[in-house]
């Protein structure tokens, strides 16, 4: 494989409660090395709920990395040894109240290759059925119902940037032809 | 702003070439505060560059981080001070030789606001012309030409796992209908 890059060594930086930062020294191709910066992360599930009306489950929280609140479809990390479909449920659940009795994979997206190894795994859930919320301590949300239509318009004209949520709607959009 | 989390003191992980890591103590909405691990990252650019018979240029490199080598679209990080659709011109003619006499935008993308403050800046290119390539030392690449419709089935069917290429492919379809 003629364009594979080798470990040679690797030098731990942060331990964090999400990420894992190390910088590896890696062989190239042509035998020279180069530095590789690496933050390795869980991975994560992103959840495209659309009820009966073709209405979305969005939820809109201040992302501290950027200063400002996102408008994205319910998402978050895998837990240690999580099964990526239950972790789906669990975070729908949590974020939302809802349960779906319709699973379907939407694929996966790797977010930024160039340095970090997260997936995150789309899933599609529909037959949507409302209980309590359950976010996390340190998580506040604001849940809204927006219809589909309208999702998709956000994310052509660029108002939704979350990636993991441009592309479960556009996958959806061309997909199911809603 | 009842969603606001602000800071109250940091603390530096690491500076790299790429990245720079660092834990904030930050207060949210009901009092109490939390722990944030933070990435900064200077950005970047993906160029949709699509010829006169509707093929889209291609790069496929080895992603040390997933250890598989990835099609994406041409893309690169923004340098310092750089305009965005300079460095998109740049990233076009180093990673596959070409040069685009329209531009257009395709929006943004966060790839994974919930601890990296990228953002993605996309691209669409045509009326192209060819020169030569010039990749970056440590940076190896198979250049090709695949058709737009042949893109849009590898993003649809989960073969193209790239966010920005997947973004990309799935707004030019819709926006362009391509």
């Amino acid at each position: 494989m003629k364009l594979l890059e080798k470990m040679i060594s690797t030098q731990p930086i942060f331990d964090g409660r999400i990420i894992r930062v190390h910088v590896d020294e890696v062989s190239l191709p042509n035998g020279r090395t180069a530095q590789r910066e690496v933050v390795n992360h869980p991975g994560g599930v992103g959840i495209l709920a659309i009820d009966d009306d073709k209405n979305v489950l969005t939820v809109t929280q201040y992302r501290y990395v950027y200063r400002q609140t996102l408008l994205e479809i319910p998402a978050g990390k895998l837990e240690s040894g999580e099964d990526p479909r239950e972790a789906a449920k669990r975070e729908l659940r949590e974020e939302t109240g809802a349960a779906a009795s319709e699973w379907r994979s939407l694929g996966e997206i790797y977010p930024t290759p160039g340095f970090c190894d997260e997936i995150i795994r789309l899933y599609l859930a529909r037959g949507l059925s409302y209980g309590e919320m359950a976010p996390d301590e340190d998580e506040f949300l604001d849940v809204r119902r927006l219809p589909f239509s309208v999702m998709v318009d956000m994310v052509l004209s660029g108002e939704i940037t979350d990636g993991k949520t441009c592309v479960a709607i556009l996958k959806a959009k061309l997909l199911l032809g809603l």
